[in-house]
């Protein structure tokens, strides 16, 4: 185990059996599994270290009450629904949660994109990386896919992945060989050659790989959480990146459940119709020769596999 | 007392009894606050409903570490003071507070600007507005400040100021009565006039006067809470937003005491110098001939005041 | 006419009438719109002041490519169909346009919601007001709506109507004058009465009634215009606040004719099904008894609208 | 030269010949650089691709004008002056710009923590990255600093230092032949072995270093850039960044003029002062014997650094 993670973990032990007194809204599931690391990849994890409001808060929100907000489960099952599907978004953006995330510097980079959120990423400037990257599990590596053009599918011989496995192994290793000798230090921050200076970290760390492990505190709002949920759960995003999402998504159901229950009714499960999908599909339920003239190729084809045509 | 803020009354009592247990950051001064509205204006309030982090959580992300952050308190202290006074602002926006305020809609229409905040506001669309609306104190009420082309200052005769307290009151008076006859309804929903029907509250409500209150629940981080605490906490921000900024410091205090100092001495009581004002300091600390000559008559103003020249 | 507006006119014919060089793209049919007022409710109008980017840099921006963008038309259309479909929203923001807009204050305040924009609104802090206030056509005046809980539906008695106007129309008559009474100013900035003095603009302002005409320069990127345009163009936005939407569609359609198609089909008159809406409308497709009971009542009557059911 | 680049070059060229008309305000400095390439560092550029507005438009902003804004050239400098200095940010956010620019991968990094502005990032999931990686300059290597924890100060023996470098390029290449050999591909999309698959652009890119050059469209405001500049001019950023900073420093001052002298005066050569080192100053004026109990370490040494005490 590295030194730093040793260290942490000793920390995060002594935290999560904190215990205090509040008035705030609080959710019993979500407190179970606060400061506690969900593993995802190789080497990463989602850790929950904060949040603020439950489904009442959004309700409360939306009413601008005094009070908690919630009249009847149901009143409040119906509003959240209503407000989802119908775009409200501000209540939603009145609930907040702060993940601790350990990821590889390609999935930082998709991540980032969305600009609605705080981050404090850990600084290669200031600090020594861990020797830690990324390898994907065989079934993971697959060719160029056909049709997306940014995607993969199909299968690759076990042994050629297996040889590429073990070449992205070697090569983060070059790398990290590069890095240590470039610092003139280990990973536990000794010196390797006392005879010679190495260079500044800022320097150094570029000649890392893509799939080095970085990590950072992520802060969002429910609003924007789940325009990322709804983005990265996508089968177009990329799998490194998505199953970062399934494990948020599970998070998600803890902490606000009629959300959850909306989000996936209206948002993960939905599907939006162009206009020529809503005149096709008008056609053919009022059983008239529907002409698919205008429908883009795609289109015509999740038409078919979504409703069984 | 409304009808509206009796039950409101009611609601905000039973929650501020609750109890819960929680794992996350606490604060116990703050706790003692949550819920309870502090008055402002002569029907506004500001109340704390959430928050989330403390002084220690800044640290922590400044650092992304595993447990509280926190080492010894002296080494907090010095590291926020840096983090503030060098700008660093990604740590502070790991903080976030929430707040249920009432304010009249012309100091709404300031604040608003601030768009790195969350917002619900009551509608008018949906709800009937109290009949409340804000009048100045005598001692507020001034004339057109001849230096600040947007500002107030000097006295004015006390006859002529209640004559135009009455003036205000009576406008908004006229206000509301036409609001009340332009939805056939009074204030607590009940139909004025069973023989003719009232218009849609969308439309009614354009004949309120810009001193009507509403209402809001805000929601900011920590960094852009201070941003907008010093932008409006200045003397040059109208005297009704300054009142809020006045409370919010306060409650600042209460939840963030070292983050308050570095703010209060770095941000509150500090001075920007342009490259004039340097030069022009320097050489007076140089006793040479100081040439004030590329100073504004403004800039020249405050650096003789601020340092007693 | 007003004073100030009088002034306006003649700076805005002079500007119209300029004529440079640059090697920017440019779009034919908004020079030919640029700086024009497009009349909106009763003293309301849009400019376009400028504006950055054609169709092509959309898709220059998707390829970030060296040169034009544009291979074919056809291409061309097909990327920024898919683009928007699929949202994906960053080349999009990479068009800007900048309007000038005067507007009701009730107005204004909920197209201030949209956050990501930039804004420079009339002060006034710093400047009088034009006596200038929103009265509806008659037409436009009706009773709350029983299905929509903030919107006007139905008729009204038209003499009913007419003193409803004339209501209006006094109460803003009565506050401007209290308005200028309490400034000891006309409309002109001309003293009213020597003996006495006024107070302060930033106080006086706010007798004013919230449909008085308020005026700013707005600044936003294309994706967040459309993500604007498709929230209040929908029946259920104020019909206040949707007549300028239609003129901005307007504009959209000269500035970006392909985005604008794409638009219309994927957004404007698109329809997003639930995961309930789509497992029914897959059974009334495949001929089987469709369950509507998951369905909100509210959704259903949408399909049966939208697919003629 | 590399395939993509030749293809490139000869689009530039054409659209730097384009010659439109227009209404817009138009900045013949600009205009004169607009699309051409800036070089930065080995491999890095950086394009100005568009623009809006030019000083008159922040004035206009200031005054909500129906005209040019302008009135004397004189009183546009010193509204300018007064609005930079007074941190009014609004009329600044009223002019944008569009740049093209190159930029090794862990440059981009820092630079997207900048949330508010527009990018179009040239994407590897789609596209075979160029083998193009940054080496930096002999001189430009340089050890850890030992008063900033994320710089670099001090020298290094020249052999070591060119050791060093050698390092980094080999370390490169072996990344780059890694990435061509798992894609089964070479930089111009040739196969590479007939007899095997290659494995998809989203893992392959993995192996890549961060000193891998990117691309991207980035748009942002005035207002914003200014801010961009402001930290990233900073001698606590790094050098390979400021290195841009300093070239959008020149394009600012040929696009805005009155705002750079603003921005140079009142920001890059500002000074901000605490409540204690107003103090300290204040003594030391008045001649008194000044405390500096109260001042860091680090304060102390920068008042007696610009001020020559």
């Amino acid at each position: 185990m590295k030194k730093n993670t040793k260290q942490s973990v000793k920390q995060a032990k002594e935290i999560s059996n904190l215990k205090f007194s509040t008035k705030r809204v609080t959710v019993a599931k979500l407190e179970k599994i606060l400061y506690k690391p969900h593993k995802v990849l190789d080497h990463g994890f989602i850790r929950v270290i904060d949040y603020m409001g439950d489904d009442s808060s959004i309700v409360q929100a939306a009413r601008v009450s005094y009070g908690k907000g919630t009249k009847k489960l149901n009143q409040d099952k119906s509003l959240i629904n209503y407000l989802l599907s119908h775009k409200h978004s501000t209540p939603f953006e009145m609930n907040e949660i702060k993940f601790h995330i350990k990821l590889p510097i390609f999935v930082a980079r998709q991540w980032i994109r969305h600009r609605t959120a705080n981050v404090n990423e850990y600084s290669a400037r200031y600090s020594i990386l861990d020797e830690e990257f990324y390898i994907p599990k065989i079934d993971d590596v697959k060719p160029q896919s056909q049709q997306n053009n940014q995607g993969r599918s199909g299968e690759i011989d076990k042994n050629l992945g297996k040889h590429y496995l073990s070449l992205m192994r070697e090569n983060a290793k070059i790398n990290f060989s590069s890095y240590h000798h470039l610092l003139n230090l280990d990973e536990d921050g000794e010196i390797l050659d006392e005879k010679r200076s190495g260079i500044a970290r800022e320097l150094a760390r570029m000649v890392l790989p893509l799939n080095s492990y970085t990590q950072w505190y992520w802060k969002i709002d429910l609003h924007n959480l789940m325009h990322f949920l709804a983005l990265r759960f996508d089968p177009h995003a990329q799998y490194e990146i998505r199953v970062y999402a399934d494990v948020m998504i599970e998070i998600l159901k803890k902490w606000v459940p009629l959300t959850y229950d909306a989000f996936v009714k209206n948002r993960l499960s939905s599907l939006t119709l162009s206009a020529d999908a809503i005149e096709y599909i008008k056609q053919k339920l009022n059983r008239k020769r529907a002409s698919d003239s205008s429908l883009s190729k795609r289109e015509l084809q999740t038409l078919k596999e979504v409703f069984d045509l």
